[in-house]
């Protein structure tokens, strides 16, 4: 719809600055409602070089308390940044409760100029726009307000500042030969930009082209519909609440999960806790599977693969040891051991996707999650920390997640180390006898071991919805650790040699 | 995930007889609760042939109210359903309020059947997948509960199966030559239903897999997650009612389309209203176009190519005489003029777009409406006879039903005739004066004039939302109806001769 903006749309400079002191005062006044009700705001500005996103932005800064909104100025990526998904430096720096993120420049770098210049395949770029769109939605659907610009300006225009500018002794170095390069390539980022627009205008994150020509016009218009989307998400917050006051009290929750048993269990019904592996073969193996592993890690070092291992597991089941036996010959430069406890903090106040987004390896490194993002589909929602919309939606965003990693080239291994509610007892037993494993049992054990059965439902359906052929589950029989240990190191070592095997490249 | 099924999972008889009786008439319960709160409920059931698709549903319906259901029984397309996209014949069967749909096989038929058999080129069955994904995401969020069952056995099961159908006298019809060529292709098939299940196991419409080797367990499992599915909407509605009780009231929704004029209408803003085109000219041109037009048609008829003419406009606009001069030449077996009011019977009781999918022309003919789905981001918004939601969101999904129509290789062309106010003053005050024109004036026409200016607004964010590079609007200067009726004739001759002028052919 570009060819129809109407460029030649002006303000004159009296309007424009009566109007602009009261939207001024009108915006920190939202800002404060923004902040008090914990909305997370985010703008992105997006547009011509030299189309004035970063004038719209100083204007649209004016007034705000400094403390509440944080400005991201976009440009390549850094090598640091190469080496993580392209959607890493953008969900590490999305906005928590109640502050303002603007982006001058953004995510559709990636289907604008990584693709008209060719930086990425077309398979990267049109792989993008789905992953653009869960983004955005994943935010909304959080209760993130988003906001996204497009300022457009002709190419008559853009060559009429880019030489305004060249003339100018202090701004002649802001225009480049890749400026002018672009420049020429007017027609084929129109293309593009006209395709984005299209396909990532969404319900829950639409696009507002800004007529940009005339300055005053385009400041005005970029603060007016900012306020305005602003009032509209606090109005429609105050309609609907986030967390639904009517929500089922844990009564009923419990219902829901003990109804579900019946068939929801399958996946684990048949798992044979008799498996094991008699020691003087676990010794042998343990050392072998080290082995395999130390030299995958560095294949994976070399070939700059990440690797992902994410550990679940019933209380006790032995994720701590089993761990230890996996890093046991890896050298330390090369990984992370990365536990997860309940969220504090920005954890807290971000998507909860956001900490393991700022916790993923970069190409070449291995992270091992002992407990992760599966916490959402477990113990938040059998105790009720979530609400059931955000549980039932979060097996897709997980799915969403992982297949980003993926398409990264992220190596993948999902292990559910599994042992019977007897085998527990004994364990936690033992924990009480012996002085120096006391410290591992605590009263949540015991807590949520009453309620082993409605886990086991959460257990299974999480297995069921989010072992996907790129991100397969292994459930690990676990009564006997030996046993157990060496299942996981095969399966980890599998995950990475099947990767390593495959013939495309990952996507940097 | 489907190497993960435990295909031994069964259940006694004893047991499943108990259950099944009390569940049925919990079912029944529901169905009269599901009825009573206007949930239209659309089951789905998928899985390998010989899987007990039928038998899973004749237990499913067992005490249902026969009026209350339909069972869509899907095969390979009619010749007549093979003229239209392929979501078409699944849209015209959603169902309506309180109605549950029960199809035995679906629009998965294209990314299974199709795919492995090759009757879908690669890119039309990925494009599948967002349709399809569109397709279930607009009605869940119209409120209808979707519940999709894959129903899994292993290829040695459904082997077993079809020799014993083909060792009994009277179903040994039922196992074709089809059938045991498809299970040869066991492997591709499970690849397949692999991915669909992947790629579209949705927050709004998860799959269920359904272990299906063991009668009893299949048909009761099928059973109580369509109750759970069911119980689970119906307490979802009771906290978030589909119409927030506090919607804003007309005023609170005047006042909104007031404060977007100033940066709403830019796109209207300029439109030259003293286009004209003097009376021999246009009778001249008329004469062209109209011929130019009845040769388009029969191209379109020969190459069966859909065209889907959409008029908008003010009251008064000319629309119906401009309608009138389009189809003066056309042979009248070709098109069909489509005039739409507001919705009533079947057209209210389903989603908006439903009644739209009814109406769709065939391939190789011409559907003109007067007046269209636009009214959804026009008179009912401006009305407030749909919730902001659902407007806002309508732009997204407007755009995505005519990708789908697109994609079939159907032209659109969207037309929105725009006069002035003084222009529509004049007209209305000249059909009050004469007698056989009078008819066309209504009190409600008096009433919009008086909104003009909120329509303004409405109108500009419909065509800045909506004009899409395979559905552009065309802004169609109407002050002088000479002008209007030829510029009209040629948008849409040319976007037939563009579109004929395409290598890529559609999609059947």
């Amino acid at each position: 719809m570009l060819e129809m903006v109407d460029l030649g749309k002006s303000l004159d400079k009296a309007d424009y600055e009566k109007s602009y002191r009261a939207a001024r005062d009108r915006l920190a006044r939202l800002q404060r409602r923004i902040y008090e009700e914990h909305v997370p705001v985010l703008v992105v500005l997006e547009g011509w070089d030299a189309a004035g996103k970063g004038d719209a932005i100083e204007k649209l800064v004016g007034r705000l308390d400094p403390r509440g909104y944080r400005v991201h100025a976009i440009h390549a990526p850094t090598p640091e940044e190469a080496l993580r998904p392209f959607l890493w430096r953008f969900w590490i720096r999305t906005p928590g409760h109640g502050e303002i993120a603007i982006f001058d420049r953004s995510w559709y770098h990636r289907v604008l100029v990584d693709r008209v210049e060719g930086d990425a395949p077309r398979r990267v770029w049109q792989q993008a726009y789905a992953e653009i769109n869960a983004f955005e939605r994943m935010l909304a659907d959080d209760g993130t307000l988003l906001v996204k610009f497009w300022l457009h300006i002709s190419a008559e225009e853009q060559k009429r500042r880019f030489k305004k500018l060249e003339r100018s002794k202090f701004d002649r170095w802001r225009v480049t030969k890749e400026d002018w390069r672009a420049h020429r390539r007017y027609p084929a980022y129109l293309d593009a930009a006209e395709e984005m627009l299209e396909r990532t205008s969404t319900a829950v994150a639409p696009w507002v082209v800004v007529e940009a020509t005339d300055k005053y016009y385009r400041r005005l218009k970029v603060f007016e519909e900012t306020a305005r989307a602003m009032e509209a998400a606090l109005a429609a917050r105050k309609r609907a609440p986030l967390a639904p006051a009517h929500a089922p009290g844990p009564e009923a929750r419990k219902a829901e999960l003990r109804a579900a048993q019946r068939f929801h269990t399958a996946l684990l019904d048949d798992v044979d806790l008799g498996r094991r592996m008699p020691v003087r073969r676990y010794h042998d193996e343990l050392k072998k599977e080290q082995a395999r592993l130390r030299k995958l890690e560095f294949a994976c070092y070399e070939r700059r693969r990440a690797v992902v291992v994410v550990y679940e597991g019933w209380d006790a089941a032995g994720k701590g040891g089993n761990i230890k036996r996996v890093i046991g010959a890896l050298d330390p430069r090369g990984y992370a051991v990365l536990p997860i406890g309940a969220p504090h903090g920005d954890d807290a106040t971000h998507h909860y996707l956001w900490r393991f987004w700022n916790r993923i390896p970069k190409a070449g490194h291995l992270a091992i999650f002992d407990r992760s993002w599966y916490g959402r589909v477990l113990v938040e929602r059998v105790e009720g920390f979530c609400t059931e919309a955000e549980w039932r939606r979060a097996f897709h965003e997980i799915n969403e997640f992982e297949l980003s990693l993926t398409h990264f080239g992220t190596v993948l291994a999902k292990l559910w180390l599994h042992i019977s509610k007897e085998e527990q007892l004994r364990r936690f037993r033992e924990r009480q006898r012996l002085a120096f494993k006391r410290y591992k049992l605590t009263d949540e054990d015991w807590r949520n071991r009453k309620e082993w059965d409605l886990y086991r439902v959460a257990v299974a359906d999480m297995i069921g919805n989010t072992s996907t052929s790129y991100a397969p589950w292994t459930i690990v029989e676990a009564n006997d650790k030996g046993f157990a240990r060496v299942k996981a190191m095969r399966t980890i070592a599998e995950a990475i040699e099947r990767s390593l095997g495959e013939k495309r490249p990952p996507e940097r």
